[in-house]
């Protein structure tokens, strides 16, 4: 791998701790008003005035989360921003800040971190976001990203996980399954690859769902929709572990039950053959896979008018009482209970 | 090791990702009227209206910041949270949220994860932290511990790194290097018994230092003495690394020198003979090593009268212009320039 051979290699032992995190940060330039004190200090100081402060962290772990022999470094430090920030959008507000802890190991050259924070900054760029804080540590082994993101809002907008309510139309951003269908062709070349290890890998054709899984994007342009719509979610959730696992946290947090149809989740056409290539149903992709890091949310009937029509949303059902449980209904009309086959990382051997 | 043999050994696949986190989280009760919304959505949500938001992480991983040989997990967890703590006591601020994601591989059973979170939620009980988030995962080797804690403070009371002015007194809480000198005498024990595993560990009489290195204390109860004697510090930083390193920290970040005085410096009795029993220089020991987590502050001369005489404050020298350097002055008058021997960690080989 790149980062391992590389003839032009700098040891961050060169560095010191210090050293690293004055390289990597020093040309920060800070975007926001509400960023008082960024790197530099024992603390980043922000200030939200009237607005509430949300704060959410998900972390990233080599051979679990990602696997470096097909991650771009920049790509990964990319989506390591990403999934946190969608966490932020998944309550109806915007990313603001950003503390990146990295541990890592020694078999990483000083250019691998640039490239992590390569990303790490293209993503803090495009989402017009500071990173004002974090960690550098070494491992014994692995490459550990965790990422904690702080953004703000009126409390009025914040949109909870447990508050949809009967009749509520079920909305999802985008479409469904694309992550995990290009994590499948990642699997495959890898595996053709480890067989016959001079093969090239054949990616042609599968870009989107290449980048779904590889660059996702967090849907904080959904957010600004909705206020431009003048519509306030009555619910809402990332799709990070597949969209079963996401419709059972809202209706068991929120007490009631769903009937979504299955002909209406949004399955991009290169995800459905994907799918069919590798003898999967579509459906069952879209309902397990996770990592689409789209947003799944619930209105208020009433403003049925406004969201439809739209082309980045889409209504695949509705709430409904508690006792009709939380099912899917099929083509022909037949219904099934939703369960949860979520993508959930099963405890690695040591 | 304990949590490696149990024989009522849990294995936290069995509970999966949710599973775990609805265990380790359920009992919590939030403490803080700041805290909106604490853990079970996509973020957490706080309000500190009108006062200023302080964030801060640092991560703690096996093998390099901790050694389970002789680290109890409860301890470690206690530690986790306070070193973080620490960050916001640093900033002359309290915490009051906490989030913590942990990566671990199958090594470790439910009952293990389990004590380390009794740790967390033992020090969140004594600095009255609410744990407001987080995330678990698996790891392929060893176990990572990342906290980031959030704390507030009217912009006035925050006291950054680098505006420390000559003339100013140099202050620091408690005593210094005993956290390294349990760590010396804890190595020195392991080394015996990888030589004899018959052998029992000798630790009666080094109860003191022991727990500065496992069990240290973040000193908010300063952040609290201070506004009773109504002194604002200029400059503040927590002894992290070693008062050297701190100290360098302050005067490059505020553009000055000093001068501090090699007998002021507070060594504890213990701390004292245990270095000479490691024929180490005690001075050299409060110098370079670090995890002490106390405060080393600067005060305005003016406020002299308010500090002297206060038993945990000890004043250990005095600010000064850029151009007379960075000194210690000896017990016989000699000045010598100090420079960062602070602990820093190394990368490890994998």
């Amino acid at each position: 791998m790149e980062f391992e051979n590389k003839e032009n290699r700098t040891e961050i032992g060169s560095l010191g701790e210090f050293g690293l995190i004055k390289h990597l940060t020093e040309k920060i330039i800070i975007k926001n008003k509400t960023t008082i004190k960024g790197i530099g200090d024992d603390s980043a100081v922000i200030d939200f005035s009237k607005n509430k402060t949300l704060i959410s962290t998900d972390v990233l772990v080599e051979g679990i989360h990602f696997d470096l022999s097909y991650t771009p470094l920049k790509h990964l430090g990319y989506k390591a921003a990403v999934v946190n920030f969608s966490d932020i959008a998944a309550m109806n507000a915007k990313p603001s800040q950003l503390l990146v802890s990295i541990a890592l190991s020694n078999r990483f050259s000083l250019e691998a971190v640039e490239e992590i924070y390569a990303g790490i900054y293209m993503a803090c760029e495009k989402y017009n976001v500071d990173l004002v804080g974090g960690d550098t540590s070494s491992s014994e082994r692995g490459l550990f990203i965790c990422p904690t993101v702080i953004g703000e809002a009126d409390e009025k907008e914040i949109t909870y996980r447990n508050t949809a309510k009967p009749n509520d139309l079920i909305c999802v951003s985008g479409d469904l399954g694309g992550a995990y269908m290009g994590l499948q062709v990642l699997e495959r070349e890898k595996s053709v690859f480890k067989v016959n290890p001079k093969s090239q890998p054949d990616l042609t054709g599968y870009d989107y769902i290449l980048e779904r899984q590889l660059k996702p994007e967090a849907r904080t342009d959904i957010v600004d929709l909705l206020k431009d719509l003048k519509v306030k979610p009555t619910s809402m959730i990332d799709v990070s572990d597949g969209l079963a696992s996401e419709l059972l946290h809202i209706c068991t947090g929120s007490n009631v039950g769903c009937s979504i149809y299955d002909e209406k989740i949004p399955i991009d056409e290169k995800t459905f053959n994907t799918a069919l290539e590798f003898k999967m149903d579509p459906t069952v992709c879209a309902l397990s896979g996770g990592e689409d890091y789209e947003l799944l949310f619930t209105v208020d009937i009433s403003d049925f008018e406004k969201i439809k029509g739209i082309r980045e949303l889409t209504i695949i059902g509705h709430v409904t009482e508690k006792e009709s449980g939380i099912n899917i209904i099929s083509r022909n009309g037949t219904q099934n209970p939703i369960t949860a086959q979520g993508w959930d990382s099963i405890l690695k051997k040591e």
